[in-house]
């Protein structure tokens, strides 16, 4: 019944590479950035996987992360590690998006949020890569599975976070065995102090894309997309778009399946949706640049997505382009209708990054950038229990008599 | 790709009847208690569904609550709801219970409790049937169920909870479109305020067990784990028991399965968990009781088995009785050292019910009425972000020079 989880099966992973500049690095090794600063990427031997595995041996195998293993880099099945990584539902929200509109609910994965995907993959390899010490800078989530995934192969963890990240993400990484940290800033600040320790040798630096790993966890989301329409993919994809690994992760796999020859041609418009407080992927797409500036001053209730600087800015800004779509910017109060509204209408709570796509397509729909009869997929990145929600605090006396009328 | 949900299926109820006196109820009417006053239980032509589905014909469905069909109430498959019912996946617990016990995490499903199994099944059922008004009484996590799945097809929802619920699953309530009510007293003085609405005919009484589809909707759990143990059963169940809902359930999955051909005549060891400061099954099984007294002065920190009376006892001691296994009661520092160990040391947080399973486990182990070698199962009802976790507020001057040996 854990098959994905025991079965060996063939690896096909055969150097990495950098974004930017192309160069070969070794696979099998520790790796951060390289040379030129940039993210790596892991490529495969695709011919080879085509012959290994097919789209049909694929969908025989239970529908969970490691059914992907031949696209993934953890070489040897003992270093898996796992808390259950489950295919996560597509939930129709007709009420608030319309009939066409799909949300992809990553709530439902350990720790509650789509960093498991990428965590329990940068986890595995540092497993199998021999890493005892690891630190991170997280707004709350990715610490949250950074913490329970080492936890459970035995790696020591540190985790900063900025002082307003919510109090329930900050003991939760401590519950799960973490070391954790308030900083006075934000994620950059704290990224920062990871960066220090890092070149002084005390821990691994496990920051956004600073390891090759954790975009390949994230990709699976892409991979998923893919066998959930059947081969075909949805004409448009809206992503909370913080440091953005998903949405790269995505394109990547797109990218991989179409070479296998799983997928034509055809890819979704993606949208990389940014809080108008912390917008600086919006910025940079509106001014046609390359990379982006950090963005000063940011501010937003839609923590996840309050990153002021992403190291991988130029491989977001490319997918976007590539793909036909955008990069959009949404206000609070519009985030905080949309999660008020799919909760009372359609009755799924969204988290406020996922609210954010929710506002950014109606806002998509109502500008004429997306149609309604578009098949749309929107990323529910956390569960929404994990956000603070209004009171409600009414109390009635059971002593007394009850007026039903007034219930 | 929403096949379970949109696929016209045969449907094979045929009537219901008392779980106390076996007189028969139409099916496809609205009932509430039997004439007894006890529990009507949904019958079903075995023989008709075993000619209409294979095991391999199951198996080869998507894996989620709506591929058992033919072993559920709902006729018209317009009638079905769903916030993406995912079947929920087994996570080990090496550390902190040994290398035999599998956490089943109910926390994943919709409103991130098990609830949602059982309030999926009796809204669809509700609407099927025309209500148009329900009201509930809830230590929290069934209220949000109900919230969510009630508002998804416009039925209006009032609920009512105890004082003390956790302010999440109050405000989850609300905002899932429900109208929520704290009561002082406990669960069952709340479902003393719906029973008297529902004799003037105010709304319809969704209380636990008095309408009979949360059982069917509860019985997937055992469905879904005869199908995950490859149509074995595992040694023994652990499973936190308030109402007993999912217990009963079990245990009537586990003989259709049977009746059907499925799986054999083992049945595995069923123990019902509660925590000490509220166990009145615990103390009417050891007195050989065959119903249980109300339990006065009810306390435990885990609200949702916090159930001084419930009105399937005698189902509950029956299965229990019948499967050799136990009624155990555990203290709240148990519960509290199972969650903080599972969390610390395996990476998977639990909630205090769920905690209380684990906490049961040990000291069946320790006293030798389970053995190391058993396949046991641990129900982990509701994902622990709901709960509270200790402070861990510590924070850092990213101006100040930072003592690396310090963190």
């Amino acid at each position: 019944m854990l098959s994905n989880l025991t079965a060996d099966r063939p690896t096909f992973v055969t150097h990495l590479e950098c974004s930017m500049t192309g160069e070969r690095y070794a696979a099998d090794r520790l790796h951060g950035l390289s040379r030129a600063g940039r993210p790596l990427l892991v490529r495969y031997d695709l011919d080879a996987v085509g012959a290994a595995l097919s789209r049909e041996a694929l969908t025989a195998r239970d529908t969970d992360l490691w059914r992907w293993r031949e696209l993934l880099p953890v070489r040897h099945t003992g270093n898996i590690v796992s808390l259950g990584e489950i295919e996560t539902p597509l939930v129709p929200i007709p009420k608030s998006a319309g009939p066409n509109v799909l949300v992809k609910d990553e709530g439902r994965l350990p720790t509650g949020s789509f960093k498991a995907r990428g965590l329990v993959m940068a986890v595995a390899m540092a497993k199998e890569l021999g890493v005892t010490r690891i630190a991170m800078p997280t707004n709350g989530n990715a610490g949250a599975a950074l913490a329970a995934y080492a936890t459970r192969v035995g790696i020591e963890t540190i985790v900063f976070c900025p002082e307003d990240t919510p109090e329930i993400n900050v003991r939760e990484i401590a519950m799960q065995g973490a070391r954790v940290w308030r900083v006075n800033g934000l994620i950059d600040d704290c990224g920062a102090i990871v960066g220090k320790g890092a070149a002084e040798g005390r821990w691994f630096d496990f920051s956004t894309l600073k390891e090759p790993y954790r975009i390949e966890g994230k990709k699976t989301m892409g991979l998923e997309l893919a066998a959930q329409f059947g081969w075909e993919l949805p004409d448009a994809i809206f992503y909370p778009t913080g440091g953005g690994t998903g949405l790269i992760g995505m394109w990547k796999a797109f990218d991989e399946l179409e070479k296998l020859g799983w997928i034509g041609s055809k890819r979704p418009r993606m949208y990389a949706v940014q809080a108008s407080g912390c917008a600086p992927i919006v910025r940079a797409f509106e001014a046609g640049e390359e990379h982006a500036e950090r963005w000063e001053d940011s501010h937003t209730i839609a923590m996840g997505i309050r990153v002021p600087k992403a190291v991988g800015d130029f491989l977001i800004l490319r997918a976007v382009r590539e793909s036909g779509g955008k990069a959009l910017g949404v206000g609070d109060p519009a985030i905080l209708k949309a999660v008020d509204d799919c909760a009372r209408r359609d009755g799924l709570l969204l988290c406020p990054e996922g609210g954010a796509t929710l506002a950014a397509y109606r806002e998509a729909l109502r500008t004429g950038e997306v149609d309604e009869e578009e098949r749309v997929v929107l990323f529910n990145c956390a569960t929404g229990l994990k956000y603070p929600m209004p009171a409600a605090p009414q109390t009635l006396d059971r002593h007394a008599a009850i007026d039903f009328d007034a219930l």
